[in-house]
């Protein structure tokens, strides 16, 4: 072992705590978020519900679908789908579109992205599945419940649209370093190095606007009028 | 047991007929139902297929899939694939989109969502999980094969939307109805109870054009220019 | 047996490579072209990179999804998801959009579909699931992907549209004849004539520009004003 690390001796009980306690902060602030999105559609208590459950617990349940192992632990887990349940209501009771409320749910849902990349990724791993899949499992996690939020909600997906802001790629960094501390032996620094960095670089990135590159177009003929297929 | 019900003896394999053929009827009303999407949309053959199964058999496949306890029913039972096909040919074959045979199908589509909704809350109990998924459960049974029809079809999903009738909150109902009363030690009559309650419900809510609550704007200032698609 | 066929003695090990190298350079095409479509769409990188892991093993995804027979092949083998990566990869980095490259991926594409449809039939039977089933993840696994992209990307989906060209069609065709041969004892010849008749049946119909049949108006009455749900 290269390097020892002067970790202090953590109960395991209080790191189960701790990282239960900031995935359903991710989950409320999450569902919030996307119910807000069911307020700006002018869609029913219903909509508000579907959105909110889908963008709090819908990576998850996703990713475990995909593995395979088990009932999705959004489903088994108490407490997961209650924190999705209460995020969704709070959107439809309480007036949160504008104002400094709902940028403290944005920077929590910011900040709590590493903390679903490091699970997707280390439940991939305990699942006995490989590296590769293990950090795809840790981004589908973190930003697949937005993507089924912004299908439902007839939009193209953020995360695949040229704005400002990580997401994807916080939750892939989040999940690469997690994956090499755990491989090298480190799962504890695995965890805390994983949720810091997928955190702040989603964080950063909103607030510096950084984003990922853009094709760079090479000839310069003028564009088509427009996308040739699925026009309606 | 606080009260005996004079439920008269019929033999389980009554039951387990009846509702098997309750269950085909709704696959089928809800399989042309779908391919009449289609048809609007002016799709090919194979787009009334495609709406046409995953109206009908949608909500199951999807429940079991997130359940994880075995393949969907729908493609190991036999005779749901085959229902839900004989509904997307007969949209394709005959003349359905107004008249009196449409009107029959929607009503007997309505009458069945309890059936769906008590089917997916009791398989959620029999897996072993949890009252509040074997709710959740009995919606995306009943309401989930709609949503996916609609993202196929490129609509709002019409549960979210606020308009009239009741879908996944009759469900809803039905789920909890069945609930409650299975829990009581009544599993007879949960099923009863949920598959009038559900139908009666939806049958009632489209009849008479109830509908779900939309948030009620609390500011005086002018709205938006409208829904910003995706915009940031 | 009623008749025998003059096979030669190809050793399991090379049909085993031979089917992985159809396999994988369908999934590079069919990442590639989804790729594509992210760039018609002025997506990002991650945006190339969902839509070309999607197009590439969406399909194989889906149908192991459903079975529930264990974690996607896709996620589990080696050379899958690395084989849609670099299809993504390449169509950011690369000049493809016009030009030989793409007709030559749009043929290998073609090609490769009735291989596609062969592995999710020979997977579901092998599940021990009925013919029925089988057919339909045949048609799943070549075709399910396209439709994921296209929900993704926002376009009605290709294959459910009256436009020319065989897509599920294509690979239900390959399904049946590999489902007769397999259930008369020649699986190996089932395996050849599905790939073969699918691939052809693809390229053929793009090549002539055969389509599947439209619904025949019955009534003169002019057309409705437009669908009345979620018209865009």
């Amino acid at each position: 072992m290269p390097f020892e690390l002067p970790t202090p001796e953590v109960p395991e009980e209080v790191i189960s705590l701790g990282t239960l306690i900031v995935d359903l902060v991710g989950v409320f602030a999450g569902s919030v978020l996307g119910a807000l999105l069911a307020e700006r559609r002018k869609m029913d208590l219903m909509g508000f519900l579907v959105l909110g459950l889908v963008s709090g617990v819908g990576g998850g349940i996703l990713r475990d679908t995909l593995l395979q192992a088990g009932p999705p632990l959004a489903l088994v887990k108490p407490g997961y789908l209650a924190a999705a349940l209460a995020g969704a209501l709070a959107a439809f009771i309480f007036e949160l579109q504008h104002g400094p409320g709902v940028r403290l749910l944005a920077t929590l849902d910011a900040l709590t992205l590493g903390a679903f990349a490091v699970a997707g990724t280390q439940r991939t791993l305990e699942v006995g599945l490989s590296p590769g899949t293990a950090l795809l499992m840790g981004a589908i996690t973190a930003a697949g419940g937005g993507v089924i939020r912004d299908v439902l909600a007839r939009q193209t997906p953020q995360l695949m649209k040229a704005v400002p802001g990580y997401n994807a790629t916080a939750a892939l960094a989040a999940s690469a370093v997690c994956l090499a501390l755990s491989m090298m032996g480190h799962p504890r620094l695995a965890l805390l190095a994983g949720m810091v960095l997928g955190g702040g670089l989603r964080l950063l990135s909103l607030r510096y606007g950084w984003r990922l590159p853009v094709k760079r177009a090479r000839s310069a003929k003028p564009p088509e009028a427009g996308p040739r297929d699925g026009a309606p």
